[in-house]
């Protein structure tokens, strides 16, 4: 018994929701479900986890929030395979890695990116190598990385140092870079726009999407242009893109020495993606604004506490920001927010920053404990 | 615009794999995908995060250490909206609870659970108690429940106190359980069993489940069944449940006093669905067996560092399981491993357990980078 697939047809742009087919039986990772979009050929081995498909939920108490019969969904993209929207840019670099015989790959990565990275190259029979700043990270955040495998070295010097030597490693020796300027992963991670797309039946008025090294704002605007020329919507999204007030380049137009915010998966001072990024609001009519630390943590207890939803911090500044600009959302807009990791990614900031109570002590009488219930 | 969905048939048993319909564009959550196998009317309302659809992911590595053309597949549940398998019996109970005007919702759990319960019930407007024992959990443990606006209690007591509690609490007040004896959640649970043969187009030969509670095993048996008697699969398969070897009632015939294992999830001395699993495995001439600590955790670094997939340790005690029978299993068979839970939720284990390399200090030269990465 093996598994596999055929496609079912999309439904035509603006068509009635009843027309979208329910997804059901086998979801084959989006290179197979995407391939025609991809820079694939039938030689690409195909290492997958199936990655993708992930859910587009309704998040009806931020729509509320907001009023004026706009609709708002949240791309979940923290329920990928490690948790993370970097496992659709993954998929595609380790495949073609593959494709051209790689045997080992390498990144400097602190967070996500090194997580996806050793996951699909053990998956792909390679070595997976992630540089770090010595005495920079908590073993916390790598945990995952090295519990999939990795071999982690910490060199002497800071992570720009890092970055500069992984490149050198992958011009000198058989080692594949997988850091964000390979250039397969936005083409895996456009394929979020595509799903987009596909469950909504047509683009959103609205993408609001994190921004650190914007490679992913970049990368679905890709995804809408080339879905909008194949046919598959009759119109583009305006891309807001929000970054974390203390850095916040795009914003402000210029690079950030040091840039700070609890939200580590968007603390970057000067982004790869830039040039595209700007190319990506400038071409959609959006626009780059910024949201405090205060902000994102509304926004990531508002998510859990109210819409059931647990992201990682940097995710949330999605929602933060379109809270933040909510006047100037169409009526009857629909909006949807990308949410980029899995919250469990971090428990240390659920722990420090949720609001709710912990009653300890409670006598175990069902009246004392009625009583602290409210009852 | 709205999201909604028609259904695709499914495949018909023993029919090729390329009939079996791509999905694609929008999962609904379980409920709206198997209503008519699930004790819902027009009335209820659906609480739902688009739980299910978790991926069936081929295990190469594993089928190759048991050769003789064995086909193995493991069911990541971990890729539900909350972590584990038990959004599938939550979004039934939550929705059912609502359905009976419910206000709010109680549990003894300190585990996945209560973070599911949290996750439904705020979505459903609900408030959403946990009881523990005083000073018994590890606050990480709870991180995720009280991010999701669970009230936390902890009483001047052990667990089974606490159980006894939220029974009395639900009898005499307003409150709904939503512990294990909720007869709604296994009905959830059960379209586990859907999934896989959605996605085979038929039942496996094995079933392989770690065992804690019983529910799960329980589940996927009745929904199994309840598709062979829908004509949806022309076989069923042998339910073969593994339990650890500390905490193993059911391959010894009798409730464990103490329970001891690492795989906190399926650490339970008197299971409370026994019967029930039991005629699960003798109907179905599966068998229980048990795993040590060791083999789960070499399970679990396998399934990590070989497979790409990252579960909790008691999750991977159905593949530990698997790998400890392997002569067992008939040539050309295909199994499904249930993983039953996402590895990030218990990051001190992945720290504590793996095996691979740090290596700090190192030289911020190429040449020195190179050297230890065996150039």
């Amino acid at each position: 018994m093996t598994l596999s697939y055929s496609p079912v047809p999309s439904p035509t742009p603006g068509a009635t929701p009843a027309d979208a087919p329910l997804r059901s039986s086998y979801w084959p990772g989006l290179i197979e479900a995407y391939r025609q979009y991809l820079p694939v050929s039938d030689q690409t081995p195909v290492v997958t986890l199936q990655e993708g498909n992930t859910p587009l939920i309704p998040a009806p108490a931020i729509a509320e929030i907001i009023g004026r019969q706009v609709q708002v969904y949240v791309k979940y993209d923290g329920l990928n395979p490690t948790g993370s929207f970097k496992d659709r840019g993954m998929t595609m670099a380790i495949s073609k890695a593959k494709e051209d015989g790689a045997k080992a790959v390498i990144c400097a990565s602190t967070g996500n990116t090194s997580a996806s990275a050793a996951a699909y190259a053990r998956r792909a029979g390679m070595r997976a190598f992630v540089l770090i700043p010595d005495g920079y990270v908590a073993l916390g955040k790598l945990a995952q990385a090295l519990l999939y495998g990795a071999e982690v070295l910490a060199i002497k010097g800071n992570f720009d140092k890092a970055l500069e030597i992984v490149r050198d490693m992958a011009e000198h020796y058989p080692v594949t870079l997988v850091n964000s300027v390979n250039p397969y992963r936005l083409e895996g991670q456009k394929t979020g726009a595509f799903e987009v797309v596909d469950a909504l039946g047509n683009a959103p008025d609205w993408l609001c999407i994190p921004v650190g090294n914007a490679g992913n704002i970049s990368a679905y605007w890709m995804g809408f242009c080339q879905y909008h020329q194949a046919g598959k919507c009759d119109r583009l999204p305006q891309m807001m893109g929000f970054q974390a007030a203390g850095a916040a380049p795009l914003v402000h137009g210029q690079p950030v020495a040091n840039p700070e915010t609890l939200a580590t998966a968007i603390r970057i001072g000067n982004p790869a993606s830039w040039d595209k990024a700007i190319a990506a609001q400038e071409s959609s009519g959006g626009s780059f604004n910024a949201v405090t630390d205060d902000e994102i943590l509304d926004a990531y207890r508002l998510l859990a506490s109210r819409e059931g939803v647990f992201c990682e911090p940097a995710s949330a500044a999605s929602v933060a920001g379109l809270l933040k600009v909510k006047d100037q959302v169409p009526t009857g807009a629909t909006v949807v927010c990308v949410l980029t990791g899995n919250g469990l990614k971090d428990p240390d900031t659920a722990i420090k920053h949720s609001n709710n109570p912990f009653k300890q002590g409670i006598e175990p009488e069902i009246e004392a404990v009625a009583k602290v219930m409210g009852f």
